[in-house]
């Protein structure tokens, strides 16, 4: 049987039909709004140099390990999705084989939409028809007109945030903000994991690269901090607005100088327990608040996923593989220590991600109802699709009102899905108003009002954009 | 744009327009019953003296870190709004400044309800219209109409339970009880966190002052407990009902009487480790029950808040100003040495509360659904909201029925909120019972008998009045 | 008042008419399937030997701790619903009496269905009915269509797995397949609890009996691992595809043999730690799965209850008596031994359990949606009822799709509620894809083929029929 792609204008919206009508005036308030997307993974030097996105497989398949997961559940082993071994075309077709494994997810939904929107197919991926969207893809990104640049305008873009390591020198960033005739934004975001993790791999040459290259002379713990000061002052200095933390937990520590010098010497020795490590990096979360609190950049946290499940996946295929899973957190106490000192420091924000959705409700709503540094992170990468997002309005509402929250974030290296996600995000919005309008718990101008708040004003509010 | 207060009388009913017919019905029939209020902060000497209210910011903002701590998250200083501090018109201002805040929240429902059914108010609060409303509510405030036992009998209330000290003489409770002209009931709640809790700064001095009042002349481990037991029996001469536990965990504890009479003898010597304290405080929870058992109390125990999270708030502010954020409970381990020796005993009521939305449907459903003793406590505190309470029912009810839920309980010390908030529980009943009856799991009559159940005879039966 | 049992034909599926009607015809196309029970507890001797039923209270109330433990919680002593103690129509007019405590419950739900679609029965159950209820069904059973084969073809059930000791011979299982005259399959579930449980209070003398009976002439560990073997593969050869476990919790851990072995000698001796149990526990798990990669048992987890809550109930009327309580689980940690070695090991099929709601999004959607040895389980025991199980689906959806989980399990000891068991399961599923159709988020003919996947392609294809 054959499925058409063509997207229903009402996707999204609340079944009810006098619920869809409101809902449907409240899309149309925001459907149009430019996208603001201040947390993702995009290369900045795609943008940069303009390169032509080089095949289906490679753009929309191979890099987009939500995609690739669920067809490796299915019995495909991971090799014949990666480019190395195996040509696009035969990853095209596994991909189409695999479509119907899609079906409800997220993923899904980005998919077709993009499938539609951008590249205009009208039949859903199959084996039938893997050959023929293929080669229909390959002719669009040949064209002038499918360039990351021209994407990025008629994506109707504002404001592209990247996530980099301190160290990189930020050279697309540079050119882009210099090149009259590239009239976006894109933001570098300081992301210092595999500087602050001591479990890290790499974590004692990169700390050895920090201090040579920022350190102004200084070694040791005094070095180090001051390299870090020193960094996120270069990136700020080309647009940087927010510094994010990808963490195992979101406990935080205040320690002194000295003990945090020496725990920092005991990792260098490789000597640290693992108490010690923990220590140290929860201190590091203190620290980077401080930062913040210093510099202006917006602290972001998404702690919880249990990163590299599946040891034998990640020695074959390294990180950001599939098999990163969540596990619970508990930010009530962890997050104290930090909040103790800044959690009501002038114009400093923090935004709390989760993957685990018992705190919506339990701590973050509460949390970010008091403290004024602290927003709800939206719903985030497992948690980024339409029921969760529901589920995530009705838990956090409540408590914290419309003002708490971060605004929408896509978090994806997928380019072309950019405003498939912002889309199914403003259509989930305006469902959920529209319920609180057709249960009478807000007016229709009210909500008219929010739509635009929590789509437009949100995101640039929390992001200091 | 000027937002109309007007309440909608379908608010909070199901968009579905066949669902809400039934669910109109159902609210029908239970709209004009008295209020049954089992816990709750409300003083009794401003019932029993009749002390008109002083302002609207008084009334309605100062003493509500419901509402202090959203205009807090938004940057306002909790010196602007407090009495010490700020004219009441100053605060009512910032008040109606920061009203879009509460847009969607349980407290701007409740806030808004009462504007137009109490004050009748016809916009909602604004910066424009603050000066007005101020002085329309300041009028009313002096309209002997409004003085509390004219809204007492007004707002329908037929019973009010207090939260008190245990060494409080409860003067106000036995004056109204024993004024012929007032009709209503006023009960005190037995509340002895502050003398169990040995972490409590004041907990040495308030043991000896228990002690000395009602130990019967013993001192020790066997004054405090004779004290204790002492204290309940007038309490219940006074018209209690009910003892009620504010506690960190839910762990209780069963200790011969020397183990803890040495706690509590290393408590009062300032020597006890964190781990006697937890220890002896689990173990006065196992006692609480003991003493119910035998007096006839109903024990609600109200576990899970970090009081006081932030500490220079507190340290400026005092407790109740907003930063008590729920954590994580574990009933299932927790309660059991409590419930092996209590949980069958008979007429023994256990109202078991929770902030941490995770265990209704995991364990305290499963436990109120074997143990006679213990009941499901209704949403409270974060969780007293319209979404809140519907997944609330939706968790507990496939497992335990509508038999073993507690009733509504308001837990408020805002007199003036107490119809409003006894209404949206109504509302949110109807709204769930009616979706049941449209998806045909219970039939209609059925459904007309227990909302008067859930309503009216639950707390009643649940609270032994 | 009186109450009609008649069935709605809409029941459990959505309000709004729009979306009931997509549901109606998802549901009419699954309606007639054959009944899928992979795993349940009905005892085969049953039917090996058609033995008639002998009445209502022995049939639907005394042996069903669902029902029973809701009895008790309204204050009715056990004894007053056991056999032993009290005849079968007393016992009857108990659980009639107690009827309004089910509505809204998913056995209320199960039972209601039974009493009018197999007894045709009109009334609902109350105490002026009882008798005359109690001798309709008697008469019922009387006849020859009433007995258990008879039943078993009227249900449509095509395949029926029971749960089975290691050592039982299973010869009802055996003469059921040699039986020309029966046509369904009735298989043998491998359950060996009780000889991995080092604390359950029989394991050392089960292990005597398993080691003499199976071990081939090896003693100690080895002969315990391949008594364990042995039985599984008689176990298979008469027809069983899954073992299963239930767990406390869902640790998992490898040792290498010396280890093991050392620690089950220390089991035997009676002096291991809790520690040694729980470390030896977690690897039995481990070796479980590793004869399940060997030889294509389907791996079963049930984890996260406490057993036997309440002390005194267990002692005076043993276990499965209606007060095992859930807590919460960590999947993420604790299975990521297992899946670290077998997690990708062909043909191997992990179903993983919960009573936990919390891990469906965080932890099993995740797992499934990577490992192609993992299935979500089906909503379980507490969660087994509609709103759960909407709950469920909407929880798991997004991330893992349709695919990854097991398809519906009714796991019950009540024979004549399995019908009504599946077809509740297949409402929901109805009602599920109904919404995400009715949403456009799927298309109307991709829910037709989904909904067969679900209810029968599903199980077929997890449990290897």
């Amino acid at each position: 049987m054959s499925h058409s792609l063509a997207a229903h204008p009402d996707r999204l919206l609340p079944a009810d039909p006098g619920t869809r009508n409101i809902a449907r005036a409240l899309l149309a308030r925001v459907q149009d709004l430019p996208i603001i997307s201040p947390h993702g993974h995009v290369d900045a030097s795609v943008i940069e140099h303009n390169t032509p996105f080089p095949d289906p497989a490679a753009l929309l398949v191979t890099p987009d390990h939500y995609v690739t997961r669920l067809i490796h559940a299915s019995g495909v082993g991971l090799d014949r999705l990666r480019p190395q071994n195996a040509a696009p075309r035969e990853i095209w077709r596994t991909f189409c084989r695999s479509w119907p494994l899609f079906e409800g997810t997220a993923s899904g939904y980005w998919l077709r939409t993009q499938f539609e929107s951008v590249f205009g197919l009208r039949d859903e991926p199959s084996e039938e028809t893997a050959d023929a969207s293929f080669d229909a893809i390959l002719a669009r990104l040949a064209e002038p007109a499918f360039r990351p640049r021209e994407l990025f305008k008629d994506f109707n873009i504002e404001v592209l945030a990247t996530t980099d390591d301190p160290l990189d020198e930020l050279a697309s960033h540079r050119a882009l903000a210099e090149d009259p005739s590239f009239h976006g934004r894109v933001l570098p975001t300081f992301r210092p994991d595999a500087y602050l993790n001591v479990a890290h791999p790499s974590w004692s040459g990169n700390v050895e690269r920090l201090i040579a290259a920022a350190g102004d002379g200084a070694d040791g713990y005094r070095g180090y901090i001051r390299a870090l000061e020193n960094r996120r002052r270069y990136f700020i200095e080309h647009g940087a607005v927010s510094a994010d933390h990808g963490v195992r937990t979101p406990a935080t520590l205040k320690l002194d100088a000295a003990q945090a010098a020496s725990l920092f010497e005991k990792a260098r020795a490789g000597t640290a327990s693992a108490a010690d490590r923990d220590a140290f990096e929860a201190h590091m979360m203190y620290q980077m608040a401080r930062m913040s609190v210093e510099d202006g950049l917006v602290m972001t946290i998404h702690p919880g996923s249990y990163r590299n499940h599946h040891g034998p996946t990640f020695e074959a295929y390294g990180a950001d593989t599939g098999h990163d899973i969540p596990v619970a957190v508990n930010y009530t106490e962890g997050i104290r220590p930090l909040l103790q000192d800044f959690g009501t420091a002038k114009d400093f924000h923090l935004v709390l991600f989760t993957l685990d959705e018992t705190v919506f409700s339990r701590e973050l709503a509460p949390l970010a109802g008091f403290y004024p540094s602290v927003f709800v992170g939206a719903p985030w990468w497992f948690l980024d699709a339409p029921d969760a997002m529901l589920r995530f309005r009705a838990a956090v509402t409540e408590t914290a009102g419309f003002s708490r929250s971060s605004g929408f974030i896509d978090d994806t290296r997928a380019f072309c899905s950019i405003p498939a996600r912002h889309d199914a995000s403003r259509r989930v919005e305006a469902a959920f108003l529209a319920r609180l309008v057709a249960e009478h718990r807000i007016s229709e101008d009210r909500a008219h009002e929010l739509i635009v708040d929590v789509v437009d004003s949100s995101p640039r509010r929390v992001f200091k954009l």
